[in-house]
Parts: C-alpha cells; sequence; structure tokens
C-alpha cells in the first residue's frame, strides 16, 4: 500500500490532470439564448472530463482502489480505499466566471475521510491535508495552516452558499444563528470550508450536500485543528447537513442550537 | 493633458501601488477574540495604505487632477479629471480571504467615467476599459471584452452583492426579478460587474453603492458593449441604486420592472 506521501503526490497529479481537462471550458463564451440547441453547458463537460481525467488515473495507478464520482457512477465500492471526487465544487460560480470554484480530491479508508485536498485550477492554489497536518500550497511556497481560536457565536465569521437551500425547519434555526453571527457571507462553496482550515473564518453551516462535496475537506479542516460534523455531531463522510468550525468550544455550542432544528 | 494610452498605463502604475500596499495583509492573521486590543482591522490598514499609495502617485504625476475616495477624503473636486477610488470593493470577500475583491480605479472626466480598471491583485487579473473598448489582462496576454446576447429576464443569470442590502420597496421588486431570473448568485461585489463584461453574467443589481464602488466599472461595461445605469435609467456615476445589463434588450426590460420600486 502507498504510503502518505506518495498519496499527497498523487493527488496533486489528479489535480493536474483535472486542470487540464477543466480549464478550457471556464470562461468560454456561452450562447445563453440557445442552450438547448447545444446540448451539454460547459459546466457539465468540464465535470465529465475533469472527472474522467481522474478516474483513468486512479484506475491506472491504483487498480485495487475505488471511485465515488458525481458524473461517471461508482466503481468498486466494497475496496478499503475510495477515491471521492468533485472536479467541479462551486458550479454556479463556474458559470458566473468567478474563481471561487474548486477541484475536491478526497481518500476514504474504510468509510473514513483520511486525505484530501482542495484545488482552484485558475488561481493555481491547493489546500490539502490528512487530518493531522493541512497546507497551502501556492507560487511554488508551502504554509501550514491553523484554524484561528473564536469560541463565541456573536464573535464568528460564517459562510454559506446560498440561504434559499435551507428547508423547511432549517430554515429559522439558520437565521436565528445567521443573526447571532459577528457577519455572515454567502456563495462560498468549497472555499468557505477552506477558509476555516485557514484561520479566516469561523463557522460554515450547509445541507443538502453530497459525500463528494465534502470528504475531501474533512482532513484539511480536521488537519488545521477545526471540527466537522453533521448537525447531529456525528462523522461528515455521508454528507447531508454539514456544520465546520474552526474552534472546537464554538462547534459544541453551534451543535445546541442545531439541535432544535 | 495626457492621452488614453498614457492614462492605462497610470492605471496599470496605481494598481501596482496598491497590490504591493494591500497585499501584505490579505489573509494576514486575525486575533478576532481581541478585535477591541488590535484598534484596526487588516481590511481598513489595507484600505487606507492602498488609497495612500495611489494618491501619492496621482498627485505627484497629475497635480492638476482631483482624487475622490473612501478613507482619506477628498482633494481638488473642482478639477476636471477627478480619479475615483476604492482600494477594496469586497471587503467582507478580503475578510473572508475569498479572492473575489478588486482595487477599483476609475477616471471621471467632467462629471462622466471615461476611464476605469478593476485590478485582483491575488489572483493578477485586470479588467479595464474606456467606454468604447474593454480589455482582461492576465498572464501576459490580453484579450477583447465583450457581453454577452441575452435579451429575456427568464434566460438571464443575475449577480448582486448581498441581498438583505435592499430595503423598503426595493425587496419586493429584487425578489420578483429575482425569481424570474434563470439564476442568481450572491456575494459578487465588483466580480458581479467584471462578468457583464466579460459575459459570462447577463445582470447585475445592486443598492446603496457610493460613487467609488462604480465609477471605474462602468467604462468597463459600456467598453464591452454593454448598459449600465440607475434604476431610473440615468447615469450612474454618483452610485445609490445601480443596474448593469450586458444586453440593452434586456436593460429595458429590467428598467421597467425596477420602476414599480
Amino acid at each position: 500500500m502507498a504510503d502518505r506521501t506518495d498519496l499527497t503526490a498523487f493527488m496533486h497529479d489528479l489535480a493536474d490532470a483535472a486542470t487540464a481537462a477543466i480549464m478550457p471550458h471556464f470562461r468560454a463564451a456561452v450562447d445563453v439564448e440557445n442552450k438547448e440547441a447545444k446540448g451539454f453547458d460547459p459546466v457539465t463537460i468540464a465535470d465529465r472530463a475533469g472527472e474522467e481525467a481522474m478516474r483513468d488515473l486512479i484506475l491506472k495507478t491504483y487498480p485495487s482502489h475505488g471511485v465515488l464520482g458525481e458524473e461517471h457512477g461508482n466503481h468498486q465500492l466494497d475496496a478499503s480505499h475510495i477515491w471521492v471526487l468533485d472536479p467541479i465544487d462551486g458550479t454556479r460560480a463556474f458559470i458566473t466566471g468567478l474563481p471561487t470554484w474548486g477541484t475536491l480530491i478526497g481518500l476514504n479508508e474504510n468509510g473514513r475521510a483520511s486525505l484530501g485536498m482542495m484545488a482552484q485550477p485558475f488561481i493555481g492554489e491547493r489546500f490539502h491535508g490528512d487530518g493531522k497536518e493541512a497546507w497551502l500550497q501556492f507560487q511554488g511556497a508551502r504554509r501550514q495552516l491553523r484554524t484561528r481560536a473564536c469560541s463565541r457565536i456573536e464573535d464568528a465569521l460564517m459562510c454559506t452558499t446560498d440561504p434559499r437551500l435551507f428547508m423547511g425547519g432549517e430554515q429559522p434555526v439558520f437565521k436565528r444563528i445567521e443573526q447571532a453571527t459577528r457577519n455572515t457571507r454567502y456563495g462560498t462553496d468549497c472555499y468557505g470550508f477552506s477558509m476555516v482550515a485557514a484561520g479566516q473564518v469561523d463557522l460554515v453551516i450547509e445541507t443538502g450536500l453530497k459525500p463528494y462535496d465534502i470528504v475531501a475537506l474533512i482532513p484539511i479542516i480536521e488537519g488545521a485543528g477545526g471540527v466537522v460534523t453533521d448537525w447531529s455531531g456525528g462523522r461528515a463522510e455521508q454528507g447531508g447537513q454539514v456544520v465546520a468550525s474552526g474552534d472546537p468550544r464554538l462547534h459544541e455550542k453551534v451543535l445546541r442550537e442545531l439541535a432544535t432544528a
């Protein structure tokens, strides 16, 4: 079995492959008035091409590993090692031309997220972690990521992708926490979670996540000293309702609020 | 008087000066638990340093020009040429560590925005225009910007910075337009307007803008073939309620909706 260093190097290879497949489609011209006539939109094409490129590399390099992806169905999910892939997390940012989407590459070992990377191909920055440490690589330099201290909801800077995604009983609970925070920023996708790891943001609350939206981010947040769970405090690998905090003391308080949803 | 080429080169000099002043503060560590003890936050420090750097360069290079900025008060506002500066448009993105803020550099000639630049120092991309043409410079390459055709609200991709900013009668009108669009993205600041110019986004609706939030963006959007006005269809240099469209046909329809606010 490959060791951690090999696997981290391999995540960079996967990110390189995804970048090459995706970038020709970023900010490519779209004829919005004749969308139907054209068939798939650029983000779907880019998503599929990115996943295929990573999948091919995994099957060739680690034939005993499984793959869980969005576009191409699943492969060998009974394997002990499953790669969990989202070539473009933040498809709306991608469509809008904003550079706040990311390529998510996660590895589940026996059901637990053990290694992960968030790569932003346009900017060229890559966040990665193994649950014990987390790093940001950018322009040839590497710095260790640490979450920041913030124990109170009143002091917290929160992120969420879109407040319209909270449904039914989730809505009032989210609103109550939002109003209690120092500030809340929308439209963040994988960048919100990455910024928790980087010590810029204190809290992310999301709902309706798929496993491939979160697995890659768990080892980065945990490696930086943060906590990421479902709204009940359980492991977050399955997605759904997810909450991440930079400070475990804050996480405990937020879980108490979320328990009322 | 300097010609257009000189002034565009000068905008790049201003952006370089702002970048050098601002970047040391981007993603710098913040102790959120002892904010009061520290005095100003990093974004205020960076904003002031960026404005001062640009202001110094303007006073030295074009002593007859005026300056309108956020932090340092105004200078010589009776001049025919007024530089309108926002070192960090999108301070919340900046605080969050997201690279979707920008340095806005605009030039008003006799009250009309004639030249503008949006520079993103972390990514290194610069959008600029003169009302007749607009360009994106990135990694040594330059491409001309063109808005895209989109005549119907139903097909439009819209951006706004924060839906919570619409007040009173603005709120229901914004909501109605939002629900009619194909999709609406939040958290965009100057990037939403820049993406109208780039042909990625069809519509931006904002309220409560200051002159320095919009002047730099007008010659970029107009230079790319778009339209930017206040909600009544008048010039947008004064800020306030602002709407920008890539397609003049769409703009006309949206103005009719906004007239009911």
